[in-house]
């Protein structure tokens, strides 16, 4: 869509109509928000969030409202076309672990509460495009398909998304997907972060640290790997990284550890790359296990090591003069925001590795900070809000097409 | 004492009258041994067995029982000269955490419970043999300090009989230290295995994994000590070893760690040794920092490290032809064992390193297990127990001399 046809939807009278029923929807947004977010939804954990969110799907008038296999929450409005769906998606699921006191504190147009922004907004957010759009009367080409999805944070590895593309009963039938998630709506994420998870355990005897001295230590081997990796060439552009990040294992100061294990953070947003550093990395594991196993006594058990993937997600990018992005980019900027491309791991990462236009885009003004962490907050002034709101429409009616 | 002298105090006639009173004895032997494991000792918590040893110690009549000012459990059976103490300990302390189920179940012979042999048969000795001394109205020459100690185990880093030795009441009158610990009393310790024991903190500025990737990782200056350790070079005569053991750090598998670290053990029975490789640990840590620091990028932070000493027992041996160690051999040998002469790390490590007389024997016949497990066990079949028992009352008044 050129940023001729976004003026022409700017201009659309059930557009503007739609622009209106958002305005007299704030506070309602605003109590959903409040809501949605003192619902805990910790990783693999969704169930509570995804009930009441489809049952505010159904109020808000949504077809076919209900959850599919894995515990997204999907719902339609109808296009007037027969082609593809077009998906819009925020996550329920939190960083947090159940017990984190989710309660919202407001100070001024600030909301403080963990998962408030990441992603309880966008949850909010759809809900109130959803009802303006059907409030409205206007009919997109396409049809809509809202998605309250599980698994985008962390170990939950995308496998909401996942599902949706290569599982689900829509499967087939999505041609384009937009993630509202992330705290701006200048900020469109076209560059899929791609990356392999591990946890990397090695494995030895053990044994007394005084009285069976000398023994393969698994440690020593875990050090040679961790070397390695310190020493990788990994290309700034296109950006690829190794992290070792959380380190266990032994159990007493005076034994030789039978286990210690790290956990590695591998990522690129090319997955040529990405394939390689894996590559490399294993390779590192078998030299570092050989060489511990030929530097120490083996007599009573040798080193072995398991690397198991715990998470995988695609690379990939959609390129930026796709009629997605120049079509989100012009709509952005119709309300006067100054829109950058970016890249980051998001939902956006599973459809734009199968070559479906995909992006991910903020559901905010870009005030606030401190996701993933318990004093997370947003801003939620009035004017800014509703113009990332009013942006947003754009951007959905922009992909999905709006009968004149 | 020579053979000979062993030859005459086994004919003392008091001697045997003790004797008698020990095997007579000998199901209370067991009762107490019983009644002192169902009380749990966890490190740190000996307080509840310490009184419960008190009282005991107090019904069998010793003198002047009382707890120091560390929890030590202390009481005398006066010898007739005025020169220096013996002292006699076992400690009360165990591995084992509060809440363990300390519930001895017997089969047979077998005593199966945590802490049942290391080192509450200990406990349960010293007192028999204190009242058959007290009972059979035999005087020794020196004056027996009976002492149920706290603090031998793990992180407890001797700190009972190093009270002892340096701040208790008695501390400039003992001239012989005996510790009846172990399950072997044909095994007799006298050498002390040193060990420094270290919590290495390595910190940094973390950060995310993919944006702000390229900062110094705590991790690899871990990794490059760890590979220094497994190359020091160290003597196999005097023993001396270093063991990375236990390990930790960082907090999400999306970040560079803010903080990593490992325990470590090193240990020698040469405290020039000991001391030796603890400076080269001391000089891998500044290298490594300082090369990790050279390699990453430091603009939000460096990396530091930290070396907590959490254990320190010095090396240290009592000569193999000392008095105390020829005594206890011979007397030992006159009840038919096979002594021989071993090290480890023991209680008896702070008299050795202070040049006192100092050796470690066990209480039983050498048949259990699985120290330091839920499964520990210990035989105690009545003939080679009572044997355990007289050649240990033979070490003691063998040290300690006896009236005629």
């Amino acid at each position: 869509m050129t940023p001729d046809q976004i003026s022409r939807l700017l201009g659309h009278s059930g557009f503007k109509s739609a622009l209106t029923h958002i305005d007299g929807a704030f506070d309602r947004f605003i109590e959903e928000l409040i809501t949605l977010t003192e619902i805990p939804a910790p990783p693999f954990q969704e169930e509570e969030k995804a009930a009441a969110y489809l049952g505010m799907m159904k109020e808000s008038g949504l077809e076919e409202v209900e959850s599919d296999e894995i515990g997204n929450v999907c719902g339609l409005i109808r296009g007037s076309g027969n082609d593809g769906f077009v998906v819009v998606a925020a996550h329920l699921d939190t960083v947090f672990p159940a017990g984190t006191d989710v309660t919202v504190r407001r100070e001024g147009n600030k909301l403080f509460a963990p998962g408030i922004g990441d992603d309880t907004r966008g949850l909010a957010a759809n809900l109130t495009l959803a009802r303006a759009i059907l409030q409205s009367g206007i009919r997109p080409k396409k049809t809509l398909l809202f998605v309250g999805d599980v698994g985008e944070e962390g170990k939950g590895d995308l496998r909401g998304i996942r599902h949706l593309f290569t599982a689900g009963k829509y499967r087939d039938r999505i041609d384009a997907f937009l993630s509202i998630d992330g705290s701006d709506t200048s900020r469109i994420v076209t560059e899929a972060v791609g990356s392999y998870r591990y946890r990397v355990t090695f494995r030895g005897p053990g044994g007394h640290s005084f009285s069976a001295f000398g023994t393969v230590n698994p440690a020593y081997a875990m050090a040679e790997v961790l070397t390695g990796l310190s020493s990788l060439e990994l290309p700034k552009e296109p950006k690829t990284t190794a992290t070792p990040s959380v380190f266990g294992g032994g159990t007493s100061i005076n034994a030789t550890p039978e286990t210690v294990w790290f956990e590695l953070d591998l990522r690129s947003v090319s997955q040529t790359e990405l394939d390689r550093i894996d590559q490399e990395f294993h390779a590192l594991l078998t030299k570092a296990v050989a060489a511990e196993n030929a530097r120490g006594d083996t007599s009573s058990g040798t080193i072995t090591v398991d690397a198991q993937r715990i998470g995988n997600r695609p690379a990939g990018s959609t390129a930026s003069d796709a009629p997605i992005v120049a079509t989100s980019l012009a709509a952005v900027k119709a309300f006067g925001l100054s829109p950058r491309l970016e890249s980051s791991s998001t939902d956006a990462n599973i459809p734009i590795s199968l070559g479906i236009p995909a992006i991910c885009i903020g559901s905010g003004n870009g005030v606030g900070g401190r996701a993933h962490s318990l004093d997370e907050w947003i801003d939620v002034e009035r004017e800014p809000q509703l113009r990332s709101l009013h942006a947003l429409l754009a951007v959905i009616l922009g992909v999905a097409g709006l009968e004149d």
